[in-house]
């Protein structure tokens, strides 16, 4: 038997500490009949919709897990099945995340859709005190991806080391020496680097360097995946200030 | 008398919805003793602060207001007389919110400080549908600001036009003209282009096009600042889709 009213709501569930989602992201769980969440969310915000059937669909890097067409029918199903899933993603639905294929899916066999947008690993910077943008010192920033979906490195890693100002890279921690490479070659070795870890999470870490040296700073700290890499003179400033910090000491809970 | 702790916490409360504010910064305002805001920040997000003091400080692009010196003086000099500042801001507290500089300037004053980030503008195109990221089409976008502290078109705007995929653009709305000339000069002419004019408010508009026609289609919508600029592939899957909408009827309300 379908229900009448199949439909999606794609959750932005914040960068990792579960106080981060958003008002209308915990209203959307309480309506929720069946969510689908990723292996980065923290389950306790399950805790907001105690009566809807729970299903992980977590991807993790380098981990064999639910094949995004996998996700892509149970969203369909479950829709059709129970009416309203509630597809509970890290960080921002559509920022490196494929959110749009999960809404064109859905809309393509007749779903309502909605979009909670949510708070991207962009923003983790500012967690730790570091401003994506600071006047008088950059006035733009550039978000992109270390690897192509072929696995390669980006060829926008290369045009960013050339000459972005400042440049925010996700899933780059595995190809750390290469980035840190082109930037190099880019005669920018002394350019401000941070490398943000599980950042908003307990067990987050911030190391912090140059371009020179963040790669041996990065092997003694061993900064665990995912994490967030900030090259630029957007970050000088407040890294003037920062130490390495082990981020238990800067999460700072509101009770 | 001067209070033992005088703390500040920068809250990001998001890009209009009050629904958009974390759980987060909901908190923080339920412990604020002051809570000085913006006038682009919903009213109703001060009954989470019913015993604190409510101090706007709004800014609005060519209106006179309160001066970025007197609100850090406001800060230091509230936060030493009542305890706990709560400095809620538009947007993200980091990007083009001048946050950083309100906090090194508590700082230097004594005060505690935490962040809370919020969600930025920079993630309203998602709240219409449209993918900052799209897997096959975009791995990269660049958020920049249409003028420098001067007032005169930004240079990376004239960058952007050249070599950026997607570029996100904020207080361009009155620059329209001279962005669109910088794309058409770099022979971008069919790029797809958005206005997102009050995002995320029942008053909101998007306004879609491409390079060429952009100007003329504005002309005829009249969106209201503040407006966010989309420029790029990223978004042309979308916008095939997208007809102008008046975003009262894409509003989504969560009861």
């Amino acid at each position: 038997m379908e229900k009448q009213h199949p439909k999606l709501t794609l959750v932005g569930a914040g960068p990792g500490d579960p106080d981060l989602i958003t008002i209308k992201g915990v209203k959307a769980l309480q309506q929720a009949d069946v969510v689908l969440y990723d292996a980065l969310v923290d389950p306790t915000l399950l805790q907001y919709a105690p009566k809807a059937i729970h299903i992980p669909v977590g991807k993790r890097a380098g981990k064999a897990s639910v094949s995004q067409a996998t996700i892509n029918r149970l969203i369909v199903e479950k829709a059709k099945r129970y009416g309203h899933v509630v597809r509970l993603k890290g960080g921002d639905p559509f920022v490196f995340a494929r959110g749009f294929e999960e809404l064109s899916y859905a809309q393509s066999f007749g779903l309502e859709t909605m979009v909670v947008i949510g708070i991207s690993s962009v923003m983790l910077p500012g967690y730790y005190g570091i401003p994506l943008t600071s006047r008088g010192v950059n006035q733009s920033f550039t978000v992109l991806t270390a690897t192509t979906s072929e696995g390669v490195l980006s060829q926008e890693v290369v045009k960013a080391a050339k000459s972005a100002p400042t440049a925010l890279i996700f899933m780059g921690l595995g190809k750390l020496e290469l980035i840190v490479g082109a930037y190099k070659e880019a005669g920018r070795g002394n350019l401000p680097v941070a490398v943000v870890s599980n950042g908003s999470l307990v067990s987050g870490t911030v190391v912090k360097g140059t371009v020179n040296d963040i790669v041996a700073r990065a092997e003694r700290a061993k900064p665990a995946a995912p994490a967030l890499l900030i090259f630029g003179e957007g970050a000088s400033e407040a890294l003037a200030n920062l130490e390495d910090v082990n981020a238990d000491l800067k999460i700072q809970k509101i009770a």
